[in-house]
């Protein structure tokens, strides 16, 4: 079985991570937002491929969700003192990724090239794909705030509800590795992540929604209670949908193209074809048993 | 009194700190050279500059002559495991001054303005320049390896005797702040560094020359009893100059404007005038030492 999972950072790469203990290497490809990719320090940084990878190597740090495990920051001291913004927490097993991203795109690769050699220099045996390899940076709308770029709104600023999230425009081609990954998938599951900030930057890539609609789509919503396990969706959904924050939004959001839903107990959309499960990842046994129950539920679905 | 000293890496940084020890911060102004300048990693790394820098700011690694002092290596050792080139040891420390420089640099700050600010933020008192803006890169030709990058020619090969210093050509104008203390100094002393591969990238841009033989120039011997304390310049300078490695030979390669030279006890060289004085520099006393027995010489010549 051909499995394509779209993710964004930490609730994605945890789900993620869950199937990479289900499936075959071969079975699973990654395609990952990259609407977050930013420069910093003169780095390009790709917040949400080194949070899926990280996790995938088990190199990262569970606790907070991203960055590396037994991290130091003397670097990112140093700058400090020297006046360069500090404000990104920077580790420094975690620069080497970016030092070597950088390095090799300003060589000429492209940002699949550098993921695909970053994966195998780290053991990940599943195929991770950026969605495209030009940049596609998201920004945000913010009443008195006005538009922020993505880590300026959520690091920087917290997350405040944005009146529209802005993705980046024209929108780049999807690289072909990502057309071909759901080309030839069985089914593709969308993982707990934020739709807006996440899984929009992928599937609104020209083409890709014409591409979902041929394929058998499952989502793992990421609400439990109305809330997120983690970010600010709850409070972006009222400004954004015309809905209160929940499962009804997270599907019509996705209409497009879902078939069925993951949800937590009692939290099933009407009409819609719904599993109802333990959806929150405390430990690995949670990732296993998340990814074995979504697995076996779209697949009879 | 102004004083302006011309460095390159570490025998040159020991002399320059001991002039930090006797003369006032606004007395003292270094130009260093820049010629083994060189991007690694995709940073730009300028050694000789940091090597002072982190001399004068009491945080260099006394004992190798070069880098930070209690460094750690985790990016490099993470790099290496990613398959990037580890044969440059960047320590952690050390890697946030070329960050720094790299960001500001393609920020469109000049060379000179990023060292200003380097200096500033690390506590450095004394002027810090280097020779000039633009990249000037050094090469040498070696019989059997051809012409090499610097830091190929030092640090992979270990600084084989060249047939030829390729000083890079056309060389740039030096910056007009170092036309501007050359101008404006009493005195220019020339550190105890490699005159091939560390002065010369200096004293022959545009114009500089004929600013030394305007003032009085006074160098301290790099060689000891016809041997270097540090670095391959007594292998290279029978191929070089023709001539046995020793005071006779540097006295002739600075001819063109030296007045007086330091050299160790019995080394003095006919018909040049020499003061004859300890030049080795084991610790900061010695660093001292010979900065103000160097100076009292200079003065009085």
């Amino acid at each position: 079985m051909k499995v394509v999972a779209l993710s964004g950072g930490v609730g994605g790469a945890r789900f993620v991570h869950g199937l990479a203990q289900v499936l075959s290497p071969d079975e699973l490809t990654v395609i990952v937002n990259t609407g977050d990719d930013f420069e910093h320090w003169g780095l390009w940084i790709s917040p949400d491929l080194d949070t899926v990878m990280y996790s995938l190597a088990g190199l990262g740090d569970e606790v907070q969700g991203w960055g590396r495990k037994d991290e130091s920051f003397v670097t990112l001291e140093e700058l400090r003192r020297l006046g360069a913004p500090a404000w990104f927490r920077l580790g420094d097993r975690d620069l080497s990724t970016h030092l070597f991203r950088t390095m090799r795109l300003r060589e000429g690769a492209s940002l699949t090239e550098v993921t695909t050699s970053l994966c195998r220099s780290n053991g990940v045996g599943p195929t991770v794909l950026p969605m495209c390899d030009a940049p596609r940076p998201t920004r945000l709308d913010v009443p008195g705030l006005g538009v922020l770029d993505f880590q300026s709104w959520l690091v920087t600023h917290r997350g405040p509800a944005p009146t529209a999230v802005l993705l980046g425009s024209p929108a780049p081609e999807p690289s072909p590795a990502v057309r071909e990954a759901i080309e030839g998938c069985d089914l593709v599951l969308i993982g707990p992540s934020n739709p807006y900030v996440s899984i929009d930057p992928i599937t609104t890539l020209p083409g890709l929604t014409d591409l979902l609609q041929a394929r058998p789509v499952v989502a793992v919503s990421p609400l439990i209670g109305g809330r997120a396990v983690k970010g600010p969706l709850a409070e972006m959904m009222p400004s954004l949908s015309g809905r209160q924050a929940g499962n009804e939004a997270i599907a019509s959001h996705y209409r497009a193209f879902l078939r069925a839903l993951v949800v937590a107990p009692g939290e099933a959309v009407p009409g819609l074809v719904c599993l109802e499960t333990n959806t929150l990842m405390r430990d690995l046994d949670d990732r296993r048993r998340l990814a074995e129950e979504t697995l076996r539920f779209a697949v009879q679905t």
